[in-house]
């Protein structure tokens, strides 16, 4: 390369870094907007329950994303900082050991001090101090990467800030509702059986992963080889009216269809629908972030967790996909739904009733039959931030997709969520699959 | 009795009842002044948090103070009465099976629906109502009874409120307090063993428990008769310097002095202090309602299970006093102290420094050796108040006295606290005895 | 006194303590051999399960009698003694403290060695060598009262030996008979309601415990006055017949007949009838020593928790006697069946149908409504035995009576056993009282 | 085909069962010695006991043996059978459901009647008729598959019936020896490092699984494809040297090296060596099934659970093996050890010192980073002998290779044993992999 040739290129890098920064810098406010959005309707007692260990309070997320940045991008990088709270180290901490104490993850919900508008207001200017510091100079890479790194970390805790609180208002015995909303009268299940419609896929080695260029968690890396089977796969997910017929086929009482664990969980737990559904007689209703509200049978059916996925696909003659085979028929799946509840007019969060043919993204997280377990070659970051994904990798099953709390830049084939196999808080659905 | 006789005695009677409702209708307005005083310089976040099963929200206290009212007074008697809130019939219900469904006891830290507002508003109103119904109209004798029992209720609620507080806080990582007050430097203990002062109180058939008239609970009575032994009771409860010298005797290390379930506890929950106590090396501190302080030698030892005070005693060479011997010492052990934190300009309850020889009352509850069993002849009212006190006399044992948090007119030698054995939150102690 | 005299009154004595030495050789010997009989009809299998950690197996039981004779008798005050089996000290000390290390209580049945005919050829050796003792030397007072100590010891191992028995049995799904018998067709519960009968005792200031001279367990002593107000206390105890009509009125579903906790324990533990009871319709079945068997509706009621019992009573308008009431009732209560399945011919232990208007002793133990504490001046021995009972007064309740499973000498009116109020593998029953 | 043809063609085939029917007889025969002869020098007590809830008595696994002979062949095909035990099949079922009731997994140690005799001479009885039944008729092809299953069913009990008996031993306070054994003294670790050797395998569609022919577990087939990219693989299992010094560096000290989860585990359960390892300072130890051992330095390492091998793998700058990884590189790992303690006439099982550089199966299993899930297109038989593997099919982890306590015939590339990750008490080891 010539020098001409060569100060080019380094000119054209440089613009595209500052074009990056500049993006990231707009992209971080509307990210803070959005977290701060879903805040409207509600005070500080909402924002200081935790129901249960899996979840934590709204006040707790807001200062965690707070301390996300704070740790991994101020601290470390923006010259002379000092926290305005330096307690919040330990209190925000979610699971970072490389970082230091923190507050027991079942404790989270015992914080009435500092109150919420202290922690609003840390979060809010610690984000602010991030925008100074893109605005004030010019960045490495690297740590726009982590400073992208924190925008993804924030979109992900706004998801868990719509699950978690309506699990919490569903252990309230007047299950209020986030965002009240009149509800049309939902559809009517037909009489005839409603034939769920499969899409093949050949055998053939593919490829599946996020490349190293662009933003992708670190689970999602690398990019590698799979040999894959023929198959095929829903073209949507699996409804309600659909999920009914299994319970009333005594899908809860019949062992055949379950996993020897999840059938005791089943046993022990007294499941006999999915989370927040109400009743499942003649006028079934499910509580929703809307309040209580009748079930429509054209809806995904979500709230499931892995073992009742799974032993509705048996009852099904079917089987889960694998993860493998969900991302390489993603593409053939396209148009996506957004999903988006976050950046979107919609009200409240909640699956919704359609007629297509051909769906994904946007309702549910479906289960897949994949552990959640690293790809060939995975790698973790140095320092603390490496502890973000690796260190749960076990015990744990993929699902994929994003449902309508996921924030609409999560919703991309190579995404990996995943969850113990009893969970049932999130918006959990399923898709079937079967060998060809 | 002539006519002119009866009608006087009758006359009598109406002026001594309408002074009774007169001077409670005073009372309970104090006694909400006194509650609305506790709620100074918490936020609605501070009156939410549920640290333990056992312990409550101070909304939640003050919601079920007003529904007790509501539901034994309003409801029943007052004409035409119609809740403003029906749901907190349900909401607010303590353990009154006879009354409905409740909000399980654990979960009583999962509403932040209805808000602090709400439940304050109601709590307020349903007092002013039992004031106009007390102004309005002569009430019988039966229901100016359990307006006196909602009274003694809610003074009740007002030492939980404050020992509920006092563990939430010390649950959160930054150890806030809630009045924070300096403190003038402790005193120091002396070299010299200092004496342990004993009462003798001779043998004889002696009549314990409250009599019929005036208000008690119903487990203080019926007034009865037991024999004591002569016996030895102290002058005064165990204090800190003494109870350090037990701690550093290896007293939390050498099963000898303790029970065997008791010794199960101390291994298993890691006991190695009294609850709140940071350290107890060369200078111990507290965690008290006023933060984190010096450890002061001449206050009574406090926030000990009835195991730690076992141990103690027997460590001591002594043993607790039962109910029995307490009661009837009480009357040679005055003047009391009268406690009162709620009625005092005290900054915050804790037990006090002294050098006094004779002390009662107002520092600490004292555990005895008696089991919480009904007294022979024991009845329960009927109606769900009848759940109030009987339905626990099992598995409990009883402490006598009154602590820095209990209402003056809470302390009185037959009152009859109790709690399980492992109990550690309540401002607990001991005093000694020994039989001659 | 003059030399003669004192020489006389020495004599006496020494005749006194040999013929005492001789009295309690006769009675070891004849302990030793009612426990052997218990063992007809077992293998070693039966003999080494475990089948709860309140339970132990045949096998630690034999080895922890010959332990106890070792430990206390034979290490201590034989000459040169030496242990064939040092490691059983470790392996069968219950719970003394003061002796050493222990076999975990819930892993007393994972010991498949040593074997149980080493453990049994220990356990004879060692009481020979007690009887060789005994026979060489006279022995101080002191050492023979550990040998009584040692007998009624054993003695309540024989009673253990059977409860937990007839519990490993009961949970094999064979539910195989220890001893069976043919059994005769059961009385017919009268349709007319059968009178309970009650003995009025009146009010006094009475004397309970044991005296010193004689043998008593420590918790027995010492002697002591009481007062007790008038009352009235059942000639027998509750029957079958009388509990199913309290079971058919639906006294497992109504908490308004039993204590908080208890209903908690009921609840959770889905209790509907007594430990034992197959069942509760038209033709109830017991699981009894003799395999299974219809119910007898004149048999005692047996295998009930302090919590069944007290709901009964108080579902009958009653209470359960204290120990006082008890204790004084009964002299008047007297001639005592003598229970003794141990020393008698019969075939297995199992309460006994009867008509009998007054009866005590020999069936069943009786909940009363007195927690296990200690007597006023109660003391414990020096050293390890010292541990014997004291550590347990604690959150168990004490029963009174002895049952088809108790050794005749420990049916008296003052023995005092105790359980914990969840227990319901003992023979334990009831008898109502009431104040008048 | 023509008829001559077709003829001979079916002559041959009906030679070739007649051939694998007596070879299958002889097998059974065989095995049936094989388990008998790991009875030699245990009593009935020792055969009786169960030590947790994941172990099983020797007498259950004898009796369960037989049971799945009666169950899956006998009742269903041998004309007119009747079982002389009945009660045996619910009393010795398993965890299969779709033939009925059976004993709680947790209560298998409760069982003294039937007596060990009975259940041993019902075992050998059933597998007499199975033997009778092969001798008198041509039995058809589905049939000899079940009997195949039946004879590696009982093997796969072989195992467990050795690491059951290990662990009860370990619970007993004796530690006493299964089959004592004098010990050469042990090598000592050289200073310098030992290079630890791995092997290198390239890129590649591969295929594994085991083939439609021949006998396999079912959740080995069915055969099929998977792109491995290159990778190394250890020619052997790390060793007692190795770990050793993993445990000197503060392998359970840091939690850096462990995923989240295992670290709960670790803390929790108070983790500081792998199993049986009594001491980890000058002069470690390990309990063995010939008693207590000093520890070898050249012995794979074993009893680890999966969090220990996985965080021992971090530390070692490697990861586990994927089960494809592994399988891939079996054949050039051969020859293998053969394992088999069963069949071979060492003393007892334990891996083996060894200075071979290459080595593979027969010590140890081999912990995978692959979750135990379905092969693609997996299906279960029909009936409850389909619940053999597939209901287990979550959370749990593939184990490779093949113990020292493993029959020979169960060590071959494909097979695939699973357990939890928590899971110590088997013959667990690890080898390291890493990714070129």
């Amino acid at each position: 390369m010539n020098s001409a040739v060569a100060e080019h290129a380094h000119a054209r890098a440089a613009d595209s870094t500052a074009q990056r920064q500049a993006s990231l810098a707009t992209r971080l406010a509307q990210t803070r907007a959005a977290t701060v959005a879903l805040l409207d309707g509600l005070s500080p007692e909402d924002c200081q329950i935790q129901s249960m260990p899996d979840a934590s309070p709204m006040k707790w997320h807001l200062g965690h994303v707070g301390w996300f940045f704070e740790t991994f991008v101020l601290s470390e990088h923006a010259p002379g900082y000092q926290s305005a709270e330096p307690a919040f180290r330990e209190l925000f901490n979610s699971y970072y050991v490389g970082v230091g104490p923190r507050t027991p993850r079942a404790q989270r919900g015992l914080m009435s001090r500092p109150a919420f508008d202290t922690v609003f207001r840390y979060q809010q200017r610690v984000l602010d101090q991030v925008l100074v510091l893109m605005h004030d100079r010019t960045l490495p890479d690297a740590l726009l990467d982590t400073i992208e790194l924190g925008i993804n970390h924030e979109q992900q805790h706004q998801e868990l800030i719509l699950t978690d609180l309506k699990h919490h208002l569903s252990c309230n015995m007047l299950l209020p509702a986030y965002r009240p909303e009149p509800r049309t009268p939902a559809g009517v299940w037909p009489q005839d059986k409603v034939a769920y419609p499969f899409l093949r896929v050949d055998a053939g080695l593919r490829q599946i992963g996020s490349p190293d260029a662009g933003f992708a968690f670190d689970n999602e890396r690398p990019l590698h080889r799979v040999w894959l089977d023929a198959y095929e796969i829903g073209a949507r997910p699996v409804l309600n009216g659909e999920y009914l017929a299994f319970i009333r086929d005594g899908g809860y009482r019949r062992p055949e269809f379950w996993l020897a664990e999840g059938w005791d969980v089943c046993v022990r737990s007294q499941w006999q629908a999915p989370l927040y559904w109400l009743d499942t007689g003649d006028a079934p209703q499910l509580f929703t972030l809307a309040g209580v509200q009748p079930l429509d049978p054209f809806e995904p059916v979500t709230h499931l967790s892995y073992f009742e996925a799974d032993a509705y696909a048996r009852w099904a003659g079917a089987s889960l996909p694998t993860e493998a085979q969900w991302e390489v028929a993603a593409l053939a799946l396209a148009p996506w739904r957004d999903g988006g509840f976050v950046e979107s007019q919609r009200h409240h969060p909640h699956p919704l009733h359609t007629l297509d043919e051909k769906r994904l993204g946007g309702d549910v997280w479906e289960w897949t039959q994949s552990a959640y377990l690293p790809y060939p070659g995975f790698e973790t970051a140095a320092g603390a931030v490496g502890e973000y994904n690796g260190k749960f990798m076990v015990n744990q099953m993929v699902l994929r997709g994003g449902s309508c709390a996921t924030p609409r830049s999560h919703i991309r084939p190579a995404y990996r969520n995943f969850f113990p196999t009893c969970t049932r808080w999130q918006f959990s659905g399923l898709r079937l699959a079967r060998q060809v």
